[in-house]
C-alpha cells in the first residue's frame, strides 16, 4: 500500500473553512503506518516486542493547496533512504476530483529515526530494512 | 451505512497508550457524516446552499473499554428519533477482534439540533427528514 | 486552582466557524489537571511512581452555547464525590466577556475510575482522596 | 509577546509516551497568534472585517528532543522577513526545567502567505506590516 485514502470531516477543517495544516501531517504519519503494515509490521507490536519505534526528526511541509469538507485525499507515500537508524520519505497529498486530475496539495520531505522508547536512536532491525528496501524496488 | 470502520493511529492515541477520551466523538461525528452520506447529503453542500448545520446539544457517553493502537473499531449508528428541528442518535463503538465476538467499548446518545450558521434553530429540510425516517424502517 | 482561562486558538475550530465539539473535553481535562496539581499531584508522576491514572468512565455534555476563535474561556471545575475508585465532577465552562456577564456555553457531568496502567480499578490513593475532600470543604 | 508558554497535557501526548509531532505545529500557531495579538490585531477580526487571513505555505521542521507530559513549553517566535504578501519565522521551542538551562526541542522555519477566504493571495494591509516590521526592530 502506497497509497491511503483519507476522508475530511468537521474535525479536520477550521475556522477558515480549510483543513487545519498541522492536520495533514497526521494523514502522512497515517499512511507511513500502512505502507509499514503493508510490509507486514504493526506499529503497537513493534514497540511491545521489539522496543522499537519510528521518530520523526524533520519534516519539510510544502502547502500548495488547502483541502476542504468531504474531500476525498489521497496521500502516497515513498521511501528514499533506509540505513542504519534513518528513514526518509517523500509524501505526496492529491485530492481525488471527479471529472478532473488529481491536484496536489501537499508535498513533504520527511525523515525519521528509529528508536528504543527511552529515546536512544538504534538500529532499523534487518527484517524490517530488507523488507523496506525490497519493497521499493518492486 | 449504519456501520464505519476507523483505523487506529498515533494521532488518536494518550500517555496512557489507550485512545484519548475525546477523540470517540470524532469517530461518532464520521459515522453520522457517513450516516447522512450514504442518504445522499454532503455536509459541506448542506451548508453552503441551503445554510443547514447539525449541531451538537448533548452528549451522554459512557466508556466502557479502551481502544488501542492498531485496533480496528467499528462505529454503529441508529436514529431514535427525527422531527422539527431534533434529532436523537444512539451510537456504539466496537472493537473488532479476529477470533472473539467484537467488545462493546462506547455507547453514547447523541443529541443534535438543525441550524443555520448563525446559530438558530431552523426544522430540518422536509427531503432530508424524509430519508432519514424512511432509512431507518428498511 | 478550580478556575481555568483557555484560549481558543485556529485548532479549536471547525468549518462551521465555531469551536469543534470534541475539543471541550480536553478544556475540561486540563482544567481537571489543573484543579489536582493545586493539590499538589502531577499525573505523570501518579502514572510513573504509583500506577495511577483518572480514566473517564462517563461524560454527559450539554452544549448550550458555542465558543468561537479568539474567546477567552473560563473553566469551573466541582467535585461532587470522591469515594473508592470512583469521582464525579461538574464542570462549566463560560465565556468571558468584557462589558457582559460571562456566558454559560457547557455544563457536564464527568466520571471518573482510579485505575491502573493495566486497566484495573484501585482505590483512589488515601492521601489525594484526603486532600481532593478537604479542598472542596474550604 | 515573543513568548508563550505551554503546558502539555494528556491530550498532547501519544502511545510512545511524547508530545505527538503534529502538535507542535499548533503552539507555533498559538505563538505567532499572540505575537499577532500583541501587535494589536486579533485574527477573527480580520478575517471578518479585512478579509485577512495568514495561511501556511511551508513548515519546516527540526525535531530535537521530546516533550512529554506535565512539561511546561516555551515558544520563542521572530519575524524574519515581511514584505508583500509574505512572511517569514524563525520558531522554537524549549522545555523549562527548574534547575537546568532550558533545553531545544523544536526548530523550525515558518513561511506565510497573506490572503482572502477565497485563497487569493494579497498584500499585507499597511497597518499590519508596519507595526510587524517595527517590532522587530525594537
Amino acid at each position: 500500500l502506497n497509497h491511503l485514502d483519507v476522508r475530511i470531516y468537521y474535525e479536520d477543517t477550521d475556522h477558515g473553512g480549510v483543513v487545519y495544516h498541522a492536520n495533514y501531517l497526521k494523514y502522512m504519519e497515517r499512511a507511513r503506518t500502512e505502507w509499514l503494515r503493508d510490509l507486514g509490521f504493526e506499529q503497537r507490536k513493534l514497540a511491545a516486542e521489539e522496543d522499537v519505534l519510528f521518530a520523526l526528526t524533520r519534516a519539510d511541509v510544502r502547502y500548495l493547496l488547502p483541502a476542504k469538507l468531504d474531500d476525498l485525499l489521497h496521500v502516497k507515500t515513498q521511501l528514499i533512504h533506509a540505513k542504519g537508524a534513518r528513514l526518509q520519505f517523500t509524501q505526496q497529498i492529491f485530492r481525488q476530483q471527479s471529472a478532473k486530475p488529481a491536484a496536489l496539495l501537499i508535498q513533504a520531505d520527511i525523515y525519521l529515526a528509529c528508536m528504543g522508547k527511552a529515546g536512544k536512536a538504534k538500529r532499523i532491525p534487518c527484517d524490517i530494512l530488507e523488507k523496506m528496501n525490497s519493497k521499493e524496488i518492486l
